[in-house]
């Protein structure tokens, strides 16, 4: 049987139908909802926007996210993991609305049968998540419609672990796992730092 | 001084404006046009398209090129950059029109100040010819609208060498240089092989 095959898109530009599709934005939604679900919120709604987000207020919501890296005013949180873990659960869902990681959610239900979420907090349940044979497109949500190298380091680590067919942009973020440089020696730690906390 | 940005896109549509831009299609145009200058061709037109390439068509023009990797019939050489080689000159300038790289070529110089062609064959010349100090944004050709890997081997060999200020496309790009089960063991060679000769 041919191995399903894998690839990446370095950006949401790039997303096309699939059957499943993998959406990643390490700074920070896909991070923040891997934390989100960890502090107990039965389920994280994902935002184009937060007029979307603000139109899904409701009791029991909580509204978290960023615009242009600045938090909301009207929103209870902001877009940190380490903030909603220190927060804990406070509703019955969590309304995220950033800049990349939730409009590439979002655009990427519209192109696949099943997104699934996965960041560097969470890759074995994505593995565990991913259909046997099914053919996977990972979608980096980049920064402002150009690659996030944080994105494209974890895309690389789930290339190399679906063990697929890699298409040429999936060989490209499987070489990016490589440690030459990269998140291993803390590139990507002193570039976004501030953004982390 | 703070060093000049390198940046990749891993396809066209990722185009925006630049002071440089260095196009790469080593899969065949940009290996071919600088191929058809080494064989004495005083210029190569880039077309988007067969049919601007036929609207061209005068006395002392040479039309090459392909539509879908078929060669086209009424042109007088396909996009081989050996068959040019044994060709050799055949008139005033050669024409060329393919799927990937002509239209890259093109739409890059409706973006940046100075466009420039990049493949393997050339790197030394692309290094002398970038102004000192001047932002490069190199663009890889792709394969109907996806990444290709020896376009991205390419831009990786052409970010290492000009030493700049790497963005995050840039340094992923730079990864995919490194030989783990990349071009240098041959899985190029070995997926493409028949569009090479």
């Amino acid at each position: 049987m041919r191995p399903p095959e894998v690839d990446v898109c370095f950006t949401p530009e790039e997303i096309r139908p699939a059957q499943v599709a993998v959406v990643i934005d390490v700074l920070r939604a896909t991070s923040t909802i891997a934390q989100a679900l960890a502090a107990g919120y039965p389920r994280v709604v994902c935002c184009s926007s937060v007029w979307t987000a603000r139109a899904l207020r409701a009791p029991g919501s909580v509204l978290a996210g960023e615009i242009d890296c600045l938090r909301v005013p009207d929103f209870e949180l902001g877009n940190s993991p380490v903030d909603l873990a220190v927060a804990g659960c406070r509703g019955e869902e969590l309304v995220l609305a950033t800049t990349n990681g939730s409009p590439a959610i979002v655009a990427a239900s519209h192109a696949a049968d099943r997104v699934l979420i996965g960041c560097l907090l969470n890759l074995r349940a994505v593995l565990a998540a991913v259909p046997v044979g099914a053919p996977v497109m990972i979608v980096c949500s980049g920064t402002n419609g150009r690659p996030a190298l944080e994105d494209v380091y974890v895309a690389g680590r789930l290339v190399a672990a679906l063990g697929g067919l890699p298409a040429d942009a999936a060989r490209v973020a499987d070489a990016r796992r490589c440690p030459r440089g990269c998140v291993g020696r803390g590139r990507v730690g002193r570039r976004r730092r501030q953004q982390l906390s």
